[in-house]
C-alpha cells in the first residue's frame, strides 16, 4: 500500500485547499441570502449570487474570530459595533458543499448558525453555495425512497454496526421484486452519514428514477473504518478489518434482510477519495462478488491493474472513474497523475482493451462533495445494464 | 388554549432547571471517563461514577468560558497552564441525557468534544450520565429493527416532510404481517430526530421485543411544528397546521406505504412535554383515529376532559400519564398540578370511572429524556393488547 502514500497525502491536502473558485469578481453583490444548510431560523452564514460567503458570529468579548474554510488560512472576521464578528470571503467559493469551522480565541468551534456534518474526523460546520445544476439533488415533489438505518451484527468487530440503506420509491409497493445493490463509501474523515446527508444520494436517486434515467437499486452506506487506529495512517492502511466487515458480514446481512439480487452481476461498489481506494482494493480482490467499480476522486484502474487481476475483462462490467476538474492540473490542481497513473490515459487504454470504462470530470469543482454528487448522477444510469 | 400558558411556561423553565441531582457528595471520585456521547476519539467531557461532569475546552486566548447545563447559571471553567479551560460541575447531575452549550467570551457555542442534539430550537451539545438502569436502552446483540427516514408529501404545507419510522426486527421477515402504529412526538425546541437519537426509542423497542415484553409495532416520529412561527407562542399555539399534517397527510401515507393495521384500535399517539399537549388535543378530537393516549410530562386527562369528550369511555383503550419525580413537587419540582389538574388525583379518578389508566413516575429524574426513555419502556407493553 506504500505506493499510495505521496499521492494520497496530496489528495487530502488538495481536498482541503481547493474550494475557492478561480474567478475574479471585482464587486461583491449585496444579494446575500441565508445558506440552505443553516439551522432553523438562523440568518447567518449567508451566500450571494456570485458565491461569496458572509459570516456573523456573536462573541462580544472575544479577541479574535476567524473562519477556516478549506484550509486556505481562513477569513478573519472583524468586530462590529454590536459585538458580533462579521466578514466575507476574499473570493467566491466553488459551487456546492463546503466543510468549515471557526477559530475563536485559539479554540476550534462550529458556527452556531449552521448544521453540522461529519468530516475531518469531527462534526464540522457546513455551507452550501447554490450550484447552477442543483436541481438534480433538490427535494422535489416526486416519489421518494427511504434511507433506512440498520444495525447489523459484526462478529469480527464484536458489536452491532450501523449502515444506511437507500431503498427506491417502489421498494415497498411490490413485495416480490428484487433489486441490485450499490455499496457506496465515504472518504477519509467522514462516516456513513456523509452520502445521504451532504451527498444527497437519496434525492439524486429519487430524481433520476422519477425521470426514468436510472434503474432503481439499493444503496448501502456504512463506515469504511478509514479513521480507525487499526486502519492505520495513510501510508500503511490495513484494509483487512473493513474488507471482513463488508464482504463477510454486511453483504450477507443485506442479502438476507432486503430483497436483493444477490449475485455478482447485480452488485457494485463505489467510493469517494479514500473510499475509492477501498473500492479498488476490495473489488479487484473480490471480482466474484462485485461486477461494477466506481472510483470517485480516488484513483484509477490502469492496464497493469487489469493485467494483475485474473479474469478482470470478463468479470468487471463497468469501470467508472471521476474527478473534479480542479483535481486534474491547472494552476491549483497539481494533477493526480501519480495515483495509479494518469486517469485519462488509463481510461483510454482500458477502452482500447475493450473494457466498459467511463471517465467523468466534474466542471469547476475540486476534491469536494459537488464533484461526488455529480459523479453519482453520472454513475447510477450506467449500473446494472442488462 | 390560553389555559395552558402559565403551566407550560413553568414546565419549560423547570425542564431547564432540574438536571442537577439533589444528593450531596462530599468528595469527588477521580474515576472520570469520557461521556458515551463524545465525538469519536474525544476525551472530554467526562463523567464520574457519582454523576459529576468535567469539561475541558481549548481556547487559549479566551477571557471566559463557562458551561450552561440546564440553565442553573452554569459551571464556570478555569484556564489551565496549557491554555485549556477546565471545570467540574458543583453537584452530581441526574442520570441520563442532558443538553448543554458553552458560553465563550459571551458567544454561544457547542462543546467540540461532544455530539449535537436538537433541543431548545438549536443543535445543542449533549452529555450522558450513565444510569443504573441503562441496560434497557443499550445497544445489545439482539435482532434490531430499523429507523427509516421517509419523505412524505404534504399539500397543506406545500413540501415533502420528513418522518422517521421504526420498524421492528421481524417487519421484513414476514411480508404479509401487519402492525399497529404509535405516533410519538418530541417536545418544544426539539424535532423528529429526538426520539430515535437521544431517546433511543429504537433500542428500547428492540430490547423489549427481544425479551418478549412488548408486541412489535411501528413508531412514527415527525416534526410537531412546535417551533414554527405559525404554531404560535406557548400561550396561543395553533394546533391546526400540525393536526392537518398528522391526521390528513402522514397517517394516510403511513397506512398506504407500510404494512399497518390501519384501524382505530391499532393506532396510538403519545408525546413528551409540548408533544403531550399535542397528543391530548389531537386524540380527544380524533378518538375515531386513535385508541391509546400517552402523555409524558405533558399534562393529564381529567374527569372533566372525559365528560367533555363524547364516547371517551368506549373509544379510549388506554390513558398513560407519566412524569419525572422531580416534576411533581418537593423542593425543586414545584408541582405540575395545574396542568389539567393533579396528575395522581386525575389518574385515580379515571380508574374509579373504569377507564384503563396507568400513571408512572420516573424515579429521581426531571423534565428530561431519562424520564421519557423510561416512560416509553413502561408504555410500550401496555399498547395494543387484544
Amino acid at each position: 500500500m506504500k505506493r499510495y502514500l505521496p499521492v494520497l497525502a496530496v489528495l487530502i491536502l488538495l481536498g482541503a485547499d481547493l474550494c475557492l473558485a478561480q474567478t475574479d469578481q471585482p464587486t461583491i453583490k449585496e444579494d446575500f441570502q441565508p445558506s440552505t444548510l443553516n439551522q432553523p431560523g438562523q440568518e447567518y452564514p449567508q451566500v450571494n449570487s456570485q458565491g461569496y460567503a458572509r459570516f456573523r458570529i456573536a462573541a462580544p468579548q472575544a479577541q479574535s474570530v476567524s473562519v477556516n474554510l478549506g484550509g486556505r488560512g481562513g477569513t478573519p472576521l472583524k468586530k462590529s459595533d454590536d459585538g458580533a464578528w462579521t466578514g466575507t470571503t476574499a473570493a467566491p467559493l466553488d459551487e456546492g458543499f463546503h466543510y468549515y469551522h471557526l477559530s475563536v480565541d485559539g479554540g476550534t468551534f462550529n458556527d452556531p448558525g449552521t448544521l453540522n456534518f461529519y468530516g475531518s474526523v469531527r462534526w464540522e460546520s457546513g455551507i452550501e453555495i447554490p450550484a447552477h445544476d442543483r436541481e438534480f439533488y433538490a427535494l422535489k415533489d416526486v416519489p421518494h425512497g427511504r434511507v433506512q438505518q440498520i444495525l447489523f451484527p459484526s462478529k469480527s468487530t464484536g458489536t452491532s454496526r450501523r449502515a444506511f440503506v437507500y431503498t427506491p420509491p417502489d421498494y415497498d409497493k411490490n413485495s416480490t421484486k428484487r433489486y441490485p445493490v450499490l455499496y457506496l463509501q465515504h472518504g477519509w474523515g467522514e462516516d456513513e452519514t456523509a452520502w445521504s446527508t451532504q451527498g444527497h444520494a437519496n434525492l439524486i436517486m429519487d430524481n433520476l428514477i422519477a425521470e426514468g434515467k436510472t434503474k432503481p437499486f439499493l444503496i448501502v452506506m456504512t463506515y469504511g473504518m478509514t479513521n480507525d487506529a487499526k486502519f492505520g495512517t495513510i501510508g500503511s492502511f490495513n484494509i483487512a478489518p473493513f474488507e471482513t466487515v463488508l464482504v463477510n458480514e454486511l453483504i450477507p446481512y443485506i442479502d438476507a434482510n432486503f430483497r436483493t439480487l444477490s449475485d455478482q452481476p447485480h452488485r457494485a461498489m463505489a467510493g469517494l477519495s479514500m473510499g475509492g481506494m477501498e473500492t479498488k482494493t476490495i473489488t479487484l480482490k473480490h471480482l466474484d462478488v462485485f461486477s461494477h467499480i466506481g472510483l470517485l476522486s480516488g484513483g484509477t484502474i490502469s492496464p497493469e491493474d487489469v493485467k494483475n487481476t485474473p479474469g478482470f475483462e470478463k468479470k468487471a462490467k463497468l469501470v467508472f472513474v471521476s474527478f473534479g476538474s480542479r483535481e486534474l492540473g491547472g494552476n491549483r490542481g497539481g494533477g493526480r497523475g501519480g495515483f495509479g497513473g494518469d486517469p485519462k490515459a488509463n481510461a483510454d487504454a482500458l477502452k482500447q482493451a475493450g473494457i466498459n470504462n467511463v471517465f467523468y470530470v466534474s466542471p469547476d469543482t475540486a476534491h469536494e462533495f459537488q464533484s461526488w454528487r455529480r459523479s453519482l448522477r453520472e454513475l447510477a444510469p450506467l449500473l446494472f445494464k442488462d
